[in-house]
């Protein structure tokens, strides 16, 4: 069978050497065209890797051409392999250092507590779970989620308002029809454009507002007429600024006199890092205007599709009318549940907290041959203007040529914004531990020299 | 503590006995006004049962006023207790027999297998679970479900067009976006109201479309100029018709020449209990209209949220570039390609036909003094024509008096039909077992004699 060493300590994943071994094979003429692959089972268990890794990299395989997958049967090398090894790869070397705002740490998931609590939903063979539920989800879980929300933010969010959902894409859908698809929805911008698309494929019009001091320019929400506001308030995405009390209390003081409706995506709030945290604006709505969304992609895992939000008293009973079913499986609430009425999430939060401050200050020592390092005390990702004589659209690409992924602000943004943010980029370090932080940002001052 | 017998044989489930008990105890002043309740951990060790009964009967409570819950504190006996029982269960006895539509059979799931194979998943570590993964779901997944759909439906699809998604209702959302909010859609009418109201709170138009011998009305589909049409051709909700041949061919020409897409939701298709059934319209698609939907509800548990589609090829890029992630937990995708490799699926099923013919059989022979029993092969409900002096408007209030849940045709078309669909009832045999089938049918006889 085919076989290879794969380094489990490289900063190389698995799949990727897994998948550069094989098109190296492949492309040597080691397995000829039409030749079975051995059976995901069978190459995880000869090479001691979860089948997921292998699944991974075959995937990769098909997609680029090399292989192809022969339902009921298996994979096999392609018929015609591509003439070349594709462009891409070719000319880019693999990325090594991923500093993108999207990553995870997958290291210290808490395997040990969430298996044991799933065993014990499982053992516990509740008929209940396997049925379709509350469309707002478990009314259990959402008591445990409102103390939460009470003692980490001071939210005081009623459970009957709150709705669980397979992450914020999927709440962010159902609020365009709850809040109206013939308002007009303002974002920020820059801002997040995942939820600028959820937004716009289901039908509502957004309005990119500038931002005005790193918060969303509320003169500007009056004028163009807005009848709902994406903002996050206590990260900023993608500036990482901190809204502060003035702009908050203007904020809230157009959605009172408009009634206009404020989509608050707390997402990163558990992660502050270094001083005190505002309030929420959850925390100072005096009349229910706060649509409050947060997830657990972070203090968890984005694989778990697990979000939350809390409603407006006045929008809860027409959701229950538009949904019959809540989007997150029984099983995974009812472990949920006992993960954080265990205090396993708040333990698993602070521990990460301290892991992330390392993170950020061995970045922050690194930044400093750089340029000018921003971070205002919350989130997982920081802002670096680059300093030196590369040129601002070549900072991304020189950064990837050495195996480095990096975005700049102003690709998060609509309308292209100053010099100053185009030669922004943001630097997340959730992905990685503090070796290779520093070693990431020493190989960018070498492209960036 | 409170205390009570429950009787898990009873025809009551634990919930609505501990809801009783509890809310006698109340409304008696066993209990008093600002009195703490145990908390869920404890009642549900006194009286062994799970923390998910307590949980649903504490929710009951709550929602109905007898009790509030204070977050971080507990569950304490309302201040201003109901006056009266509420009006509804004082005049009508609780359903003690449920051939709703909605219900699966939650006693026969396979929790031991599925609770090994999650427990491998979780034992295995892998961090690519814990990352948002590929939108359409993991690609060792979809590679099952496509040697599943081959072997089960005769549908060729390849794993590159399959989507995975948390339920119907998730992925029906993504079509209306994907295939064009300025489409009109056709539904048939009679028809399914859940994803009927899915279309429209996305935003789409749709032409509710009389059915013709069963099936949607071909040539209605030219004349209104529908874009899509969603279809049931296996088991038409609710009538429980079978497409013929004919029919099917006439749906695939009109969306050929005209371009439309039919949505094919199969659901209940794996439960075939007499005679052979037709090729899914997938199966016969000539030229990729046809977009595939199906269900782990049905044959699985509604409460795990998996359900998936088969996209035509020309709307696969869309499709990715509209999602960034998939609404499935990896832990749980994992573990269902486990089950469905394993062959445990297939078993399950086999298992769940040969339970289901019987309960059928059951409802059969008791139907017979009712009036003419209606039941086309396939799926897991069938229809009563109800003979007898009960007017047609008396008979879902009569069952409910009687402690049964039924439903009329009529109660799932948008037009009124005809006296005869009027004087039918649509009985779900998925939720009780034999015995208690045929208690609930001798209910009716007596509640409509």
């Amino acid at each position: 069978m085919f076989t290879c060493t794969l380094n489990p300590q490289s900063r190389t994943t698995l799949c990727d050497q897994l998948y550069e071994a094989l098109r190296a094979q492949i492309m040597g003429g080691g397995m000829a065209s039409g030749e079975r692959l051995p059976s995901k089972r069978q190459l995880s268990a000869h090479l001691s890797v979860s089948q997921a890794t292998v699944e991974a990299a075959y995937a990769r395989l098909v997609s680029e051409g090399y292989c192809e997958s022969r339902p009921r049967s298996g994979m096999y090398v392609a018929g015609e392999l591509p003439q070349d090894a594709p462009a891409a790869p070719a000319k880019e070397p693999p990325i090594r250092w991923d500093f993108s705002t999207g990553t995870a740490d997958a290291e210290h998931f808490p395997y040990a507590a969430w298996a044991r609590l799933m065993r014990e939903v499982l053992s516990e063979q509740s008929t209940a779970l396997l049925m379709s539920g509350d469309p707002q989800g478990s009314y259990a879980l959402r008591c445990e989620l409102s103390s939460m929300l009470r003692s980490m933010r001071g939210v005081e969010a009623a459970p009957e308002r709150i709705v669980l959902g397979a992450g914020t894409e999927v709440l962010a859908a159902s609020l365009v029809a709850l809040i109206g698809r013939e308002k007009l929805f303002a974002v920020e911008d820059p801002g997040y454009s995942r939820v600028r698309r959820v937004l716009t494929t289901n039908g509502a019009r957004i309005a990119p507002t500038p931002l005005s001091d790193g918060a969303i320019d509320v003169r500007a929400l009056y004028l163009c007429g807005a009848g709902a506001a994406y903002v996050t308030p206590s990260h900023q995405f993608p500036t990482g600024s901190e809204m502060d009390m003035e702009r908050r209390e203007a904020l809230l003081r157009w959605a009172q006199e408009t009634g206009g409706y404020i989509l608050e995506d707390d997402y990163d709030s558990e992660f502050r890092l270094f001083g005190r945290g505002l309030p929420a604006l959850a925390a100072l709505d005096p009349g229910g205007q706060v649509v409050y969304m947060n997830t657990f992609s972070r203090t968890l895992a984005p694989g778990l599709r697990l979000g939350f939000m809390v409603l407006p008293e006045a929008l809860v009973p027409a959701y229950r009318k538009l949904h019959t079913a809540c989007s997150v499986s029984g099983f995974e609430q009812e472990t949920l549940r006992k993960f954080i009425s265990g205090g396993h999430l708040e333990r698993h939060i602070a521990r990460m907290r301290v892991i992330y401050r390392g993170r950020l200050q061995a970045m922050e020592r690194a930044a400093a041959q750089l340029g000018e390092f921003h971070y205002f005390g919350t989130g997982l990702h920081a802002l670096l203007t680059v300093g030196g004589r590369t040129p601002a659209q070549e900072l991304v690409p020189r950064a990837a040529q050495a195996g480095v992924r990096v975005s700049r602000l102003c690709d998060h943004g609509i309308v292209s914004p100053g010099a100053r943010e185009e030669r922004s980029v943001l630097l997340g370090f959730a992905g990685m531990d503090e070796a290779a932080i520093e070693a990431g940002m020493a190989q960018l001052a070498r492209a960036w020299k």
